[in-house]
C-alpha cells in the first residue's frame, strides 16, 4: 500500500480507536509496509493533529512498544467553543417558567455533544479514569462523549431500580434546591470495587444529585476522580454541596422581567 | 501544505462531519492548494474508505458543487460485527429473573454503541431522516450513534415531563407484554411539524413502548421513516404491535433451566 493510501487509513484507525495502545508490528503487517515506513507515516499524523489541535500520538519504545492517539483540545480551540456555546445559551427565548434554561436542542445535538465531551475530557486526561458515571436522563449523552474520548465505560445511575439490571444498591439523599429526599440506584454488576470514577452531569445547581452520586459511588468502595458539569448556577453557591468540579459555563442573572441572561465561561479554562 | 498533510487533515475532517456537504474552495483556501490537487486528494480518501468498507464521498458538480462523506458499514463488516455480538450476548451468566438478558455492559461500551449506531445507520442511509426519537433510558446513546452518523439531532421522550423542557405533549399508551397503562411525554419546542423521524431502542419484545412512540408522533404529524433496535425478543411474534422495524439480533429460548440462550442475527441483513 502506499504512503498516501495508509495515511488515509492509519487516521482513520486512530481517530476510531482513541487511547488504544497497538504496537508497530500491526501496521506492519496489515499495510506490507517496513517499520520505519510506518515510523515516518506515524511522524506526518502526529504533526498534522498536534497543529490542529486535536491530539497527539503517544509512542512507547521498546519490545512491548508501540502508539496511542491521546485526543486533546488545544486552548485555543476549546475557548472558541465556549464563546460559541454562551452566545447560543443567552438567548433569552432560552427562559423558562422558574428560572431554568431549556438546554435540550443543545444536549440533543450529537456534534455539539460530541465537542462538550472533549473540552470536559481534555480536562481530564492526565488522570486515571476506569469508568464514567452519571444519572439519567440528561446526563447521559455527555457521559457517553467523554467516555468514548477516554476510552472508558460508562454506568447510568436512575431513580428507579429495573428488572433488566439483575440485584442494586440504593441510596437516599437530600436534593440540594428542593430539600426533597430523593433515591438513587445502580445496578451491583455495573462497578467493580475501588473502580477511578469521572462524574459528568449537565447542569449543577446546589449540587445535591452530585453529592448523591458521590455517596453512592462509597458504597461501592470506588475514588471520584473528577467531576465535570456542561453548566452551573451561580445563584446558590452560598449552600453549594460540592467543591471540586469542571465547568464548561457558569449561568448568572437569569432575569425573567428584563428578560436576560448572563453567561460566563466555567472555571474549566483554569485545568487546560 | 503537502499533500501527505492535506490526507491527515482531509480524513479527519471527513471523519468529524459525515454527512456535511463542503465546497472545494473551501478546501482550496484552507490548504493554499490548486482544486485539481485537492480532487486528486479527495480521489485517494474516497478510494481507502470504500476499500475498508467506512463509506464514501459524495462529489456533486457544479456551482453548488462541493464533497460531502457518506458514512456506510460493508455487509461483510456488518455480519462480522454481528457475530461478535451474538456470541457476547449468547453468555449465560447474563439470564436474569423473567428471562430477561442482562445487556447493560454493552449498551455502556462507547465503542460498542458506536457501532451499533454504525449498522443501524446504514441500513437508513438512503432514507430521509430529519430527527432521531428514542425513549429514556436505555436507547438513549444508540439513539446519539446513529444521530451522529446521519447528522442530524436527537429526541427523547420521558415517562414525566419535566419543568427544565417547558410545556409537552403527552399520550397515554398500553405496554404491550404488561398490559398497563402508561405515559408518554415530549416537550413541544422539540420536533417540528412533519418531521421525518427514526425511532431508536435497545430491545423490543410486543412492541408497546415503540407503539406509543408512534402515536406520539402522530401528535406532532410526524413521519415515522425508520423503527430500529438492536435485539428483538421473538417469543411474542403474535402479539407483536410494529410491524416494520430493523433489528441487529433476536434472542429466542431464554432457557432458565437449562441456562441457555439462543441469538439469531436480525432482519437488518435483509436491508444491507
Amino acid at each position: 500500500m502506499k504512503r498516501s493510501d495508509r495515511l488515509v487509513s492509519l487516521t482513520h484507525y486512530f481517530l476510531e480507536n482513541p487511547k488504544y495502545h497497538t504496537s508497530l508490528p500491526y501496521f506492519s503487517e496489515k499495510y506490507g509496509a517496513a517499520k520505519s515506513s510506518i515510523s515516518e507515516d506515524l511522524a506526518i499524523i502526529d504533526r498534522v493533529l498536534q497543529a490542529e489541535g486535536t491530539g497527539h500520538l503517544q509512542t512507547l519504545p521498546g519490545a512491548s512498544g508501540g502508539v496511542s492517539f491521546v485526543p486533546e483540545l488545544s486552548r485555543e480551540n476549546g475557548s472558541k467553543f465556549i464563546a460559541e456555546l454562551r452566545e447560543t445559551l443567552e438567548d433569552p427565548a432560552r427562559i423558562l417558567p422558574g428560572g431554568y434554561l431549556y438546554m435540550s436542542d443543545i444536549l440533543g445535538d450529537p456534534k455539539m455533544v460530541n465537542q462538550i465531551g472533549r473540552v470536559l475530557a481534555a480536562a481530564f486526561s492526565g488522570l486515571a479514569i476506569d469508568v464514567v458515571m452519571t444519572v439519567a436522563t440528561k446526563g447521559i449523552p455527555l457521559a457517553y462523549a467523554v467516555a468514548a474520548v477516554l476510552n472508558v465505560p460508562v454506568v447510568i445511575v436512575r431513580r428507579d431500580p429495573r428488572v433488566t439490571e439483575g440485584s442494586s444498591v440504593s441510596i437516599n439523599y437530600v436534593s440540594g434546591s428542593s430539600r426533597k429526599i430523593q433515591t438513587m440506584v445502580l445496578p451491583k454488576r455495573s462497578l467493580q470495587e475501588n473502580a477511578n470514577v469521572c462524574i459528568i452531569d449537565d447542569f449543577m445547581k446546589a449540587g445535591g444529585t452530585i453529592n448523591g452520586m458521590v455517596s453512592l459511588l462509597g458504597e461501592f468502595n470506588a475514588n471520584v476522580q473528577a467531576i465535570g458539569v456542561l453548566a452551573e448556577a451561580d445563584d446558590e453557591e452560598d449552600e453549594r454541596v460540592v467543591e471540586h468540579y469542571t465547568s464548561l459555563v457558569k449561568i448568572t442573572n437569569v432575569d425573567m422581567k428584563q428578560n436576560t441572561i448572563d453567561v460566563h465561561p466555567g472555571n474549566v479554562a483554569d485545568y487546560q
